[in-house]
């Protein structure tokens, strides 16, 4: 923990967009506690962006932007997300409608599905909750919706597009990420960050965003250096690198995988992570993949759980329909 | 310059596959030359291979595998590299022909050449000569070779799928890195490695295939750790993380960027760069990123430049083209 005597050095982290929360611990000396990068917060900030963007959209004779979400079979928590994004989609302003399907639907059934929403005009984005049942290949479902519906931006052409920085539809969580590193003014350019984990959907688009060149034209790129961990780094080299990294992105599902000595005093810190467990009280509830409490007492900034990533994720999918919505209705202009 | 007395020792750096080179300095002590990993050889070693299958394929009742390489304008240095390829597609018994055209060639006339190729069963690989003139767009042109044809490898579904571990086409100078690695046997797993330069079809892929899970469709993940660095990481950054790392994978046409005191002892290390200098004598030769003479008395592993990636991408992409008319004619049947 770092204890600073001198308040007048405590309020020259402090800025006027959020500010860094000092309190004086039992001995009377003043600590540093992070910024808090409070995701929930923004995302209701960009959420009624996006709400006044929407209703001046429509204003000008442009029908509201349109999403339709496939869910198959009655898992209770893709139901939950589900829910959570159709009631963001209400709020600013989208028009959005749940698809339930049967767990035995057929993978052939499904995609005939989306081609249908493909064909319909008046639906601008599509959204098949993952996962899908074992009969029903993933990759195939991704790749049957039409690249520019896809607001999840997992078909192999938007991957392919934000890889080599061409303007794409980029994947809710990653963009998230992205997202929040800006609106907080986290600077990346030339910084070290460490991406923890690889997920496809999450660790390497987070990791391309992140080392690109900003001056590409997505305009996603952050130039950072940029390097990759994952189950294989061992575990003396993983606290190497968050020890010597300026950002650190983890999205790896194991709850306090970073503890405060991993950490580079002032370092930002974004936890993608999120698991239920069973506290020492016997209370269920979620944590991320960082040890909040210590960290938070090192790092110069960073996200809560639940309450970072998690609410900015269902704000950057809404961001995403818009965008959609605005493409192809300027194509068909 | 590590010196070792002990002639024992340095035999125990050797291998039946690649020996390291001794020598003996004017003081008397032995030094260790890093093992030199013959990109030319190595080259020559896999076209023969597929030769040999290519025979096979075609004594099989298979015709021959057949590329048409278009080249836009007179560029030499664009001349020389398509003759190399058209000269290695002959030794292995794929049938190429070059497509000349002339500079003021109009993006939809390519295009529509493009086209014609793709609708002509004859053909197994189409390839067009990069850059192409100002007047034509790249990303259009790659985007326009149905993605079964793209040996190169640049067409935006052959990148996503790269990028998501799918099998797919490999860009041939990122292919030729890890297929060296591979045949080298360097270890890679949970290593740590770095990759200097960013570009979409070397840099990038590298990195992409470097930190992936080997246990993933395409077979290509090595499970390294990676670190991307490039013209924005700061020098003294990029020095502590080539010093790191047991992998230096550097691509960024800067000679003498990687120096002895940059490299840890034992590291291998692969110069995809390659630039023409003109010597102290007066003299042009083409040159890595490398500074060959001083890194490869402490590497344990180098590639020279000429002579090491160079050969190898070509290679590769004859394995490309076969893979791609194999591919071809097991959809068609």
């Amino acid at each position: 923990m770092r204890q600073i005597k001198c308040l007048r050095l405590v309020s020259s982290h402090l800025t006027s967009k959020m500010r860094s929360h000092t309190y004086i611990d039992s001995l009377g000396s003043a600590s540093i506690m992070a910024r808090i990068l409070d995701g929930k917060a923004l995302a209701m900030e960009i959420k009624k962006e996006l709400k006044q963007k929407i209703a001046q959209w429509v204003s000008l004779g442009n029908r509201a932007p349109t999403i339709r979400c496939i869910i198959v079979g009655d898992d209770p928590a893709s139901h939950t997300y589900v829910r959570n994004k159709v009631e963001a989609a209400k709020f600013v302003g989208i028009d959005a409608l749940t698809i339930n399907r049967d767990s035995d639907i057929t993978e052939e059934q499904l995609l005939s599905e989306i081609q249908n929403l493909n064909e319909d005009n008046s639906v601008d984005g599509i959204l098949v909750q993952l996962p899908v049942p074992d009969t029903i290949n993933e990759r195939r479902v991704c790749d049957a919706i039409a690249p520019e519906k896809d607001i999840d931006g997992f078909h192999i052409i938007n991957i392919g597009r934000l890889c080599v920085d061409l303007p794409t539809i980029v994947p809710a969580t990653a963009l998230a990420v992205v997202e929040m590193l800006k609106r907080f003014n986290i600077d990346t350019f030339g910084r070290n960050a460490v991406v923890i984990g690889r997920s496809k959907n999450v660790g390497m688009p987070i990791a391309m965003m992140l080392h690109s060149d900003k001056r590409h034209e997505s305009g996603l790129g952050m130039d950072a250096t940029v390097t990759i961990c994952h189950r294989y780094t061992p575990k003396d080299k993983l606290e190497a690198y968050c020890r010597n990294a300026d950002i650190i992105i983890t999205a790896t599902g194991l709850p306090k995988l970073i503890k405060a000595d991993m950490v580079k005093p002032g370092a930002t810190i974004i936890d993608v992570g999120i698991t239920r467990i069973t506290d020492e009280n016997g209370k269920s509830r979620l944590v991320g993949d960082v040890d909040y409490e210590e960290v938070s007492k090192i790092a110069g900034a960073i996200t809560p759980v639940p309450g970072g990533v998690g609410p900015m994720t269902v704000a950057m999918l809404m961001h995403n329909t818009f965008q959609a919505a605005q493409s192809q209705a300027n194509k068909s202009n």
